[in-house]
This record gives C-alpha cells, sequence and structure tokens, in this order.
C-alpha cells in the first residue's frame, strides 16, 4: 500500500469509527504518543487526549447524531506526518474538515481534526467513500 | 530557541506577514517542497502552492480586509511536522485556525492553514501576540 493509500485508509478508519458510533476504533486511532486536539464544527478547542477522546465519546453516545459521510478526501505526505483534506456530508450540507496524523510503524494515528462550515462541494467526479454503518 | 518556540516563531511570522499585507514573507512562509492546501473561513479548499499564494495575494491586495490578531497560539510537535492551534480577531469576531508546518533545516514552513468560525474565546490568562502593521 502506498503512503498516500494508507493515509487516506486512516482517514477512512476515522470516518468508519465516527459513522459506527465505534468508540473502541476512534480510541485507537487517535495517537497516545503524540499530543492531539480537536476542533468540532463552531466549537472551542479542544487538547490533550482524554479530553479529545471524551468529546468523541459524547457525540458517538448521542443516539440522535446525524450520520456523516466523508467525500473527496485528498491526502498531504509531509515526512513522517501527513494531512488529509475532506468534505464531511451530513445531513445534505457540506463541511470541510482537516485531518491531521503523524506515521506510527506502517500505520498512521490521528493528532487533529478541524472541520467547519464550506461554500464548496464535493468534485463530483473524484470517488467517494460511503461510510455505512 | 526550543522547538515549540521555532513553531510559535513561525506561526507568528505568518500573522504578521498577513497583517502586514507583506506578500514576499508570505510566500517566503510557505513550503516549496511539500504539497499544501488552504481552507480560508467558509472557502471552498485550495490546493497546492500556485492557488493557495494567489488566493493570499488577493487577501493582502484588498485594501478593505480588516486587520487580524493572534491570541491564545497552542503549538504541537509532531516528528518532522507540527500545528498550531491559535484564536483570530477579526472586527472583534474570534475565528479557530489550525496551522501545519513542516521542518524546513532550523525553520519551520507552512502546509496548510485552516481557519473557521468558533464559539470560543481565547484564554485570557495567557499571552497573546498583537500584529501590528
Amino acid at each position: 500500500m502506498s503512503d498516500r493509500d494508507a493515509l487516506l485508509f486512516a482517514n477512512e478508519a476515522f470516518y468508519r469509527a465516527f459513522a459506527g458510533r465505534d468508540l473502541k476504533a476512534m480510541t485507537e486511532l487517535w495517537s497516545n504518543e503524540a499530543p492531539v486536539a480537536c476542533v468540532h464544527p463552531g466549537w472551542p478547542p479542544i487538547y490533550g487526549r482524554d479530553e479529545v477522546l471524551k468529546s468523541w465519546a459524547a457525540i458517538i453516545g448521542n443516539a440522535s447524531q446525524p450520520q456523516v459521510q466523508c467525500h473527496d478526501a485528498r491526502p498531504f505526505i509531509t515526512g513522517s506526518g501527513g494531512f488529509v483534506i475532506c468534505y464531511e456530508e451530513v445531513q445534505g450540507q457540506y463541511l470541510l474538515a482537516t485531518n491531521v496524523f503523524v506515521r506510527d510503524g506502517s500505520a498512521w494515528r490521528m493528532v487533529h481534526h478541524q472541520s467547519g462550515p464550506t461554500s464548496g462541494k464535493p468534485a463530483p467526479t473524484r470517488p467517494q467513500l460511503r461510510v455505512v454503518n
């Protein structure tokens, strides 16, 4: 698997854990070596693994949390790190996310996520990932 | 200078170039080796150095562009990369930014910027950087 594919795979795993309400997978995905942070849409920033995972537990544990689909993910490799920019579709609206990862052996672990509103839409011609529960 | 200080210095240089409408400094700040991207508040994502710098030329060249101040910047080192989360104050409103950097010798070069709305406010007790023209 190429570096870019592995990075996209980690990004896909994040949305699979998110959409699948899989807190165990979400917990394993976030780095427990590098410092982490998270900015949910409109929220203040969250710093530190415990607080970040607490926020995901609350989101994933909320039965009325709408489904999310990831579209048009673009990987950027920067040495031992990397990030993915992608659209998130939530109830027919699009958000734009930056997901930052760090290498952990052959895997990539998440160190940061920021998502916010966008006027853009995913390119229709690019392959799209449909995350299904 | 510690790694964290150097990363914060690069982040400060970014806001200094932004507030000072200094396109030359902004151009030097962005990596010309690693792939780059940028998500201005509400915009669709911009991919590639030329397009990213074109967007900054338009923003910096816009005389009615309001001033920006950076507050409460927090550095995160992740191997050969790093990112800074900070508040941006624009006309009394706060945005939340993620700025991603990659090491280039002893300096840090920018590879990604995303800024968007937040309900948060910078911590009043942390030192704040006031960018002055």
